[in-house]
């Protein structure tokens, strides 16, 4: 590039991986320096899609799969002048020359691209349990397209009957999806109740009954042994029992993509992923991270963990994306607010569950609370049921979650907000909500469980 | 009574008015001192019911008027051991004796009613303009369950035609209501636009013309100059204009009922409620206020206002029942947050209109963003529009308005919550909030709305 005399070179900055965060970066990183030379490598050959509505392509609620797809492709090079290199694998970080190696995986070229500074945003994979034929041809994880594409040819032309192993979120998305196209949908959780991550088991019961009535067969507390077939998949034996099934989803945990970042010495926490501090930036200079393959602070412990949601992944890449452009901005801690719809039932979480709250040395304690969404005389109402958890220590509130029939979500952004600025029950009890008969009751379910607790921690006290 | 040697006398709690705020503080006076004596005094004949509630008993959405009622008739006595007096007015307050005056409605008796602390909560009562003809049969007012039940008699045997006067919640929630059953409906506003206290002209307009579509006729910026009639309404002269209606719905503002108290000494302030501290205590002993008599303080500027809502009216009478039983508790500034549902669409407000914050010396400046509540790739969402505004001086959030399909009212909660901690524009631009593409986009359109806002801020900062 010829630069005329008196005009500094543009800024160059690389973006590797285009999921979520990765293009929300390079596309805040292009609003804020509208000159740079920007990079956008990623080793797939689609750019960036919605991964959290994989499930409904496969269902059929999204007719067609790639109305996923986020841009249209004139979007990066002529839009938003972003040199989008697609089938393109990062192999080597040189921090101390400020370079990447990259390889056309089409080709096997290899090149070096030089950046001023480094946005890294290469996600997560899914993790394979070590079980027996786990290599079995009808084995699939759910976490790209061609995941989707595969796992829809490979059931057009086998029979139907599927069993997944895990019951997370996605999990059980798959489950949904899958009944609702008339496949015998087996869920196996290794725990002794679905959704361990997000909710309770007296909350995550509510789920797993309604997905019971729908048809689902789930498993918890086993584990698989083995999966048994000639090359193809056929059966699974579960704890003593053994599964006909025609394809295997696994939706384990997701691991984080840390190489080959941390070779070159990008530092990575306790939990596995990349630590980051405040402004998405590395301990290396000029090189920050966003998205699943990071570390998040959690908003209640001040500790770190993976959250791995498009929630946190795109606020991250507007931070690292900015500030890799020389912009200036910080990322708070995160409550990890999720939800998703099941069967008719919007379930959502934040903070910490009473498992997390245990393991992490909090003294939780917590109250339940179903109530209607209306006044008892006006139709339309549905059941909500509300768990708060706080610390015993405080009062402070740690945890959410709801489940209901509506609205769940917008409770659990409520008592994120809360969450965000360290409330206690006895606070969070007084803060007002909304109410007219066609839309909410007087007293908000998010409401009675606060006072549940209130009523509970302060007996609490009282009995020390 | 007779009480035993070494007993203290039960306390005495009156209570004054039995709506929402008078009844909820006389339940929570008895959770507070299971042993005092509580009398609940009210001129009208029916307990508690749910104002709110009225415009759906009318519709029929509410197919039996009184399951608006709250609680059934040996709720009080027997139940909550709370003593009922109906169709009793309280004619005078003496502080120095702490007595009250009331006379028996039905038999004009009158007693003395000793108090140890009393709660008034008398509530308010509908304004009417001072209009040629507005005493002619036919003109109804929309505060109690007779005042449907005689609309509702009134229109079965005259014609279809009604004009209501004021185009706040209730005019239009009354507007809906009559169309559903088939009525010619006019609303005539003085204002320029609809709903004043809630929405800007802009906002306001998307529910007029929602509104409009439902064939409801709104006449703005115009006042009534004559009801004219026989003895029963016929014509009603608007503007230049005569229009033809068989019953006339005035639906202005309602006034703070604040005698006999102010005679006897309480405060009442600018704004022309009872003017109450944080403990919702009056200027005199022992006496309390609670609900659409009393000011509340305002959240966003620690003024006192008329909020006249019931969700601040049970919020206020728990804290006014708990103290006057010998509780503590404090009631915390309001927002106002308010919502309902018309034509199909959710509107919902916290904090001030511009309107307002011009008129209190606020330095507003807004943004509007439509946006959809789902990705474009996922069935099932609807437009929701948000407008924020913030103080330019120090960016803090100080009003909230959206009007959509779905859930406008959790923002406006949400929002209301983030006014309550005093955030900034650009805190509240951060504050996450959940995403699934069953349930919501990745950017809601609360959040988009704050960062055009915060775009604006910026560039107002950069042009002073």
């Amino acid at each position: 590039m010829i630069v005329p005399k008196g005009m500094t070179m543009p800024k160059r900055i690389v973006v590797v991986g285009a999921g979520a965060a990765g293009t929300t970066a390079s596309i805040e990183a292009r609003r804020t320096d509208r000159l740079a030379e920007i990079y956008l490598v990623t080793k797939e050959r689609d750019t960036e899609y919605s991964r959290c509505g994989l499930p409904y392509a496969f269902s059929g609620i999204v007719p067609r799969i790639e109305t996923l797809i986020a841009h249209p492709s004139h979007f990066y090079e002529t839009i938003s002048r972003i040199r989008l290199l697609l089938r393109t694998e990062c192999t080597k970080l040189r921090p101390d020359d400020k370079k990447i190696d990259v390889t056309d995986l089409r080709t096997g070229s290899k090149r070096e691209l030089p950046y001023d500074a480094l946005v890294v945003a290469t996600g997560a994979v899914p993790t394979l349990p070590r079980i027996r034929g786990i290599d079995k041809s009808g084995v699939f994880t759910i976490r790209t397209l061609d995941d989707i594409r595969n796992l829809s040819r490979h059931t057009e032309s086998h029979g139907r009957s599927v069993l997944i192993i895990g019951a997370g979120l996605i999990g059980m998305e798959m489950s949904e999806a899958l009944a609702s196209k008339g496949f015998e949908v087996t869920v196996v959780e290794m725990l002794p109740e679905i959704l361990p991550a997000v909710l309770d088991p007296d909350m995550a019961s509510i789920v797993r009954r309604r997905a019971e009535e729908h048809g689902i067969r789930i498993i918890c507390g086993s584990t698989i042994k083995e999966i048994v077939g000639e090359t193809c998949v056929e059966d699974i034996v579960v704890g003593g029992q053994t599964i006909k099934a025609d394809s295997v989803i696994v939706a384990a945990r997701v691991r984080p993509v840390v190489e080959p970042w941390r070779e070159a010495g990008v530092r990575v926490g306790d939990a596995g992923g990349i630590r980051v501090d405040n402004r998405m930036s590395t301990n290396l200079a000029d090189v920050y991270a966003a998205g699943d393959c990071v570390e998040t602070k959690c908003a209640v412990t001040g500790k770190n963990l993976l959250l791995q949601l498009a929630t946190t992944a795109v606020r991250q890449a507007l931070v690292a994306g900015r500030n890799a452009a020389g912009g200036s901005e910080t990322y708070p801690p995160s409550t990890g607010v999720a939800t998703t719809k099941l069967f008719g039932l919007e379930i959502a979480c934040a903070g910490l569950t009473t498992e997390a709250s245990n393991r992490l040395e909090l003294s939780p304690i917590s109250a339940r609370v179903s109530a209607s969404t209306r006044l008892q005389y006006m139709p339309g109402g549905t059941e909500v049921t509300v768990k708060l958890l706080c610390d015993a220590r405080d009062g402070r509130l740690v945890g959410a979650q709801i489940v209901g029939g509506e609205d769940a979500s917008w409770r659990a952004n409520f008592a994120s907000l809360a969450m965000h600025m360290r409330l206690t029950v006895q606070e969070f009890r007084k803060k007002e909500t909304f109410y007219a008969p066609p839309v909410s009751p007087v007293w908000d379910p998010l409401t009675l469980a606060a006072r549940a607790l209130e009523r509970k921690l302060e007996a609490s006290i009282r009995t020390r």
